[in-house]
């Protein structure tokens, strides 16, 4: 499967039905075999008697368009033919005769000779049965010079929004058809596309990227072949410039729409909307419909241009709501604001000539020379569960601390001062995920002294933060099984001794857990655990016999 | 060029800028090698004293998350790492200190480890500042079965909405964090991809369909081979209502998460739609997110789907408005209603036994007659500029229409009935672009003749339609080039003979017009349309000869 389809007869319908589960809309029967969706909540008696009903339609394949603009303040209702196909006049006059009510119903149709054909016959019958009908021809492509039918594309749904907007404010049929028409006759579009839509159970289209393509696969005017997003958005600039500069003021500020022709990512789409206003700037562009999807072509990895002449009256068209879903709003382009970020630094622990206290100094060394010396032990425990440079990682987080101690950048006297300036150079210096984890440790421990907090209860809130951040519990094997018992002794008033004691058997049973939750051993089978020693709980139990050991 | 991206290095600074450019937010400066995008409106000192503010983030590459769910009512700032990497401490430390007022700050962050380490000790440190930091991870992924750390994936972005929302209704920041951690621990998300994601300058991932893989290209939890998008849906609903089924009542109706994972194209978005709103129905399901692209992972070309329980809390956080511009709403799910369109062949102008008038019968006669003779010499002429079968389709409008005067269908008695007529079976019977334009000269006839306007008025609104839905002019060599001229005459009150005399020199005119604007032989070069008489324009002249010919 190359794609998320079912049957692709079934493709129309089921896009339409979609619709129809999400939204106030009706849609024709299956057995009808026509496909027109419509403002469920419209009554052509009631409201198409004060307000002009709008309809448009034509192949499908291009959603949103057209069924995904159905929705009060645009669209009455979308006729949808079968893919890149045109619907049946039938289907075109019963959509009219289904919304259009004394004041009338105004088409809005893509200039594709098929939808022109069936739209206009539709219309000429209604007529013929007393209905007020006018048909606005959508033209905005560029691509083919001097074309005596330039296409309708992606400006098309502009065109609905403008009519739409000026059918809901009761405006008569002659008014909102020329306003309509104004609209269509005052926008240029131009696309691109790297590849070609796939046609559902067909071989997908491998082309060379073209400037200038239509909606169905036609082939592109021009073959290009650019290097980067920005050279492809020159490349669909210039000619639309170009054109606009010869209808209006070079200084006339613009209104253009960025549509992904169905295959573009997010990030594509917000590449090219920076280099279309990097290139346009604020005083060119004053508003921006999209980037979005709004009138595609399948799966085309492309994007096409619409660029408009800003007035206040589209500004007004553009900016009212709408209930259609595919309607994805309107928004002002602005200069970017920056803003230079507080530098973090400024808040270091770490300062010359710390103010120090022996004691304190020694027992750290103590715990430093340790891990130190534990080097290769733990590396070889690690390399049995792990990858094997636990003890490595350590031992430079141990040296880190060594150097601020010797430096006499660590302050030894504030013990809130000091888990923080040993939080800090953890982040720093040590590095790996087991650098942030201890800086954390270290961090919170910090915090909590500073707030007053005796030690057991300053690293009870360590190892609490230690656990929700890292995700670790108890028994997942890591240096956890080993603090927790440990703090819990101090908590509990029992001394460094009981506390070292507590820390070495959490350690010791980690060699009994067969099974790791969490940290990188999480990744070995089972088998592979037996018997050996977690080096992060090893660590720890090291680390509180350190300690230890100095105050016998 | 297989993507529109510029420099891989840019393109997180580029996605960023675009965003700036169309939303009042303010971006970090480039110099501060971070990358925070916070709301432009918002105080810490006004705004941060009475609202919590809801900070998210992450690696970038998974647009619009998270910096399009920037905006009132949703999340207060984003910072944003590089591709699928976790932003630094620092940075979000930065963004902390930014927003932060004495209202505190949610960190919502993603069960990954590296963003819970980074934004963890952020908080920590923060805290040690003094300022109230919480933080909520989610975990929603149900891919990997008993995972200890479950990935935190699409329901991230229902996590942001909620938070914000009872952020901005001024609740503390222990309840905002117990509310957005509820919502995150009740939700159970499931992807699905055929195709992984390409990063930006790297070939792009080929590999087999997958379930259950997370958002960073990592390797899926099980190949699949769906054959339809139906199938693919029930492979991913299947485990999801499972995991719902164990938490939930079976009847507790949900509201649903629609994912594009980047590379769908809308119409699949709406057929994967259409499959999850047909297999769980209007009781299971309440409401639906999406379909959109909310948390991709560039241009993976995948799905997921995200299930929450129903209830009235979270369909007001939902529901209530945000300026966040990646936030596509939510719709509530509705049986999808249908309408059977009026039959449209009830107006049909033909009826057995027509009231006949034998001078205007004859007078048809003579003109099809004309023509059905004439078929050879006009596809003749039409093989030199078209596609030869000018003759063949006129003679086929002109046998239906002989048929049906024969059977007595066509009332030759009344003008405007007649035109009518004679326009539902061209529409019907002669096919073709050619046989839908001649119907709409016959309808707008008709419905002038209907009016009470005399033929030469009748004939010239007709072939002002043909022009409007045609969009051929005069001197484009089509029919429209001979009858023009006949029906200005017939305007001014000469008579058939004048009309025939002008069709003919109109006619005839047509061989000495090099380039065709319109129609088939727009697509043929010039030097093949010297001498050559327009098939259509030659066809309508043999019409007004034979017409003209009974008046002798």
């Amino acid at each position: 499967m190359d794609h998320f389809y079912n049957a692709p007869d079934d493709l129309v319908a089921e896009i339409l039905e979609a619709e129809a589960y999400l939204g106030p809309v009706r849609l024709s029967s299956a057995a009808s075999g026509m496909r027109l969706m419509l403002r469920a909540d419209w009554d052509k008696d009631r409201h198409g008697n004060d307000q002009v009903a709008v309809l448009s339609g034509g192949g499908s394949g291009h959603e949103p368009a057209h069924a995904g603009f159905v929705g009060e303040g645009m669209l009455t209702g979308a006729i949808a033919g079968n893919l890149f196909a045109s619907p049946s006049v039938e289907a075109v006059l019963s959509g009219i005769r289904e919304v259009c009510g004394q004041a009338g119903c105004l088409l809005i149709v893509k200039n594709y000779t098929g939808d022109r054909l069936n739209f206009g016959l539709a219309a000429e019958r209604a007529r013929g049965e007393g209905l007020a009908v006018e048909m606005v021809i959508v033209a905005d492509d560029i691509a083919l010079e001097d074309a005596p039918q330039p296409r309708g594309i992606a400006g098309t749904v502009a065109v609905h929004k403008v009519a739409g907007y000026h059918a809901a404010q009761g405006e008569s049929l002659a008014e909102v058809a020329r306003l309509a028409s104004e609209a269509a006759g005052q926008m240029a579009s131009l696309g691109m596309a790297l590849r070609g839509a796939s046609m559902p159970g067909q071989a997908p289209d491998e082309r060379s990227p073209e400037l200038g393509l239509g909606i169905h696969n036609e082939a592109g005017a021009q073959r290009v072949s650019p290097a980067t997003a920005r050279e492809a958005m020159s490349a669909v600039l210039t000619p639309l410039l170009a054109t606009m500069g010869e209808r209006h003021d070079a200084q006339t500020p613009m209104v253009a729409l960025l549509n992904n022709l169905g295959g573009c990512a997010t990030q594509e789409m917000n590449v090219l909307a920076q280099a279309l206003l990097a290139e346009l700037g604020t005083e060119r562009l004053a508003l921006l419909v999209g980037p979005a999807p709004l009138m595609t072509s399948l799966d085309m990895h492309g994007f096409s241009v619409t660029l408009m002449a800003h007035s206040e009256s589209l500004a007004a068209a553009l900016n009212a709501p709408t209930a259609a879903p595919g309607w994805p709003g309107v928004r002002r382009v602005r200069t970017p604001q920056r803003f230079e970020p507080a530098a973090v630094r400024q808040a270091s622990m770490l300062t010359d000539a710390a103010p120090q206290e022996a004691a304190t100094a020694h027992a750290l060394r103590r715990i430093l020379d340790a891990l130190s010396e534990a080097r290769e032990a733990l590396d070889e425990l690690d390399a049995r569960s792990g990858d094997g440079d636990a003890g490595s990682s350590m031992a430079s987080g141990a040296a880190a601390i060594g150097r601020a101690l010797e430096a006499g950048r660590l302050d030894t006297r504030n013990s809130a001062a000091l888990m923080n300036g040993i939080g800090e150079l953890l982040a720093r210096d040590m590095g790996g995920s087991s650098g942030v984890l201890l800086s954390i440790f270290a961090t919170a421990a910090g915090a909590a002294l500073g707030r007053g907090k005796p030690w057991g209860e300053a690293l009870g809130a360590a190892v609490e933060g230690m656990q929700h951040y890292g995700g670790a519990r108890p028994g997942d094997r890591t240096m956890i099984d080993a603090l927790v018992p440990a703090i819990e002794a101090l908590k509990a008033g029992q001394g460094l001794g009981d506390a070292a004691a507590a820390a070495r058997q959490g350690a010791d049973a980690t060699a009994r857990l067969k099974r790791a939750a969490a940290g990188r051993s999480a990744y070995v089978p089972e088998s592979a655990l037996d018997g050996v020693t977690d080096p992060g709980a090893e660590a720890v139990a090291l680390a509180f016999a350190a300690l230890c050991h100095g105050d016998d």
